[in-house]
């Protein structure tokens, strides 16, 4: 029977909120895990959470979650993915979680403050178990990740200001999981005019950068005149 | 200060959930609206709601309300949206609405049934001040059937199983928000062999298709082997 409308709400749910940081080292993909200090998964891996109260704002208590790993927060990079709110996800009543998730540069993540507490790097292809549902809600932000990086040029969020092609490559395969043929990325990637060439090479002490390969950089303030005038990126 | 991880939840939320129903009448793209028995907001149009007990599961109690909307329901259509918590977006306290959205024929919704609670279809450039923040809701609706529409081939789930060439491109012009020359428009569509020219034309009978405009219909089975394949959709 569809009970519509009803007169009045229960209030006996809580709330969690949790973030998937996707980050990157100029090689790899990787995430962000926390380990759980308390029951009912005590040292079990979960992605970074906390209950909220009722007053507490989504989106400001994920960026306020984000602000004490990094140091900085950007309401552009932080973004809800959806409700999680299976009935038994949470062995200690109806908890639904409202996860968001960002794009980081791992080298941002203020590590001595928060090894203490297990939280650690995960590289996206061997993520273990996790408490609770939180694989599923990775998943499900891999998938967003995955949407997103072929529709706009979010991957330049995770790049260092200046990387080389072969960084840039490596960071799409990894995000769309599939490899691409090193000819054809570059020539698809040269039809955007978003890449500016620094004309210098790479001294090969940073990750992921060849000694002697070119930098470019991500031209932001271009791509946002060209946004305004309606221009689409797509990889 | 980051309070994380927290001891214990606090169970004093409600939930509830919205759904979004985009109807297409041949014409016009519509959405569907509910009347407002009760207090806080009592005669006031908002969306399709209700409150949800703390078992009950966030999507079947969308498909059920849809269900009891329309007489069946299916999976495949009904996606979630995200969770809307403003702190104060309810008066009775904190009540966080999962809103999820659907795509559906208009001449499918059962109309004589729940007419009667104040239910009617509203064009979408025409929606009032709603209750609540379902305003905000609808607006991120339009902005996911956006995207959705450029990327995946959506819109025949809204068009009936025959319909012309003039209708696809008035849908997607409403999807979009958009007008598209019409020549430009066709070249498109034939890029994707999805469509399949029913060699008869219409009567004129049917809402929105002018008498001896060419029928189309939708090849869903190609698409679905095309996806398994590898195939993405671009509009």
């Amino acid at each position: 029977m569809l009970k519509f409308p009803q007169d009045s709400p229960d209030f006996n749910v809580a709330l969690s909120m949790s973030v998937v940081l996707f980050g990157f080292d100029g090689d790899q993909l990787q995430l962000l895990l926390a380990r759980s200090q308390r029951d009912p998964f005590k040292d079990a891996l979960f992605l970074p959470s906390r209950y909220l109260e009722a007053t507490d704002e989504l989106m400001l208590s994920a960026r306020s979650m984000f602000h004490g790993l990094f140091g900085y927060d950007d309401p552009e990079i932080i973004e809800q993915l959806k409700a999680f709110g299976g009935v038994f996800r949470h062995p200690m009543g109806r908890i639904v979680n409202v996860a968001s998730y960002a794009l980081v540069r791992k080298e941002d993540f203020l590590a001595e403050k928060w090894e203490s507490h297990g939280m650690q790097w995960v590289p996206i292809d061997r993520v273990p178990d996790l408490a609770f549902d939180h694989n599923d809600v990775v998943t499900y932000a891999r998938e967003r990740l995955k949407r997103r990086v072929k529709r706009r040029p979010v991957g330049f969020h995770l790049l260092p200001s200046e990387f080389t092609l072969g960084q840039l490559q490596s960071l799409y395969e990894q995000a769309l999981g599939k490899t691409f043929d090193k000819r054809n990325f570059r020539k698809k990637l040269f039809k955007s005019p978003l890449l500016t060439d620094l004309e210098k090479k790479a001294t090969g002490g940073e990750k992921g950068q060849h000694k002697g390969s070119r930098l470019y950089t991500f031209d932001r303030e271009r791509y946002q005149r060209m946004k305004s005038e309606g221009y689409d990126f797509l990889f």
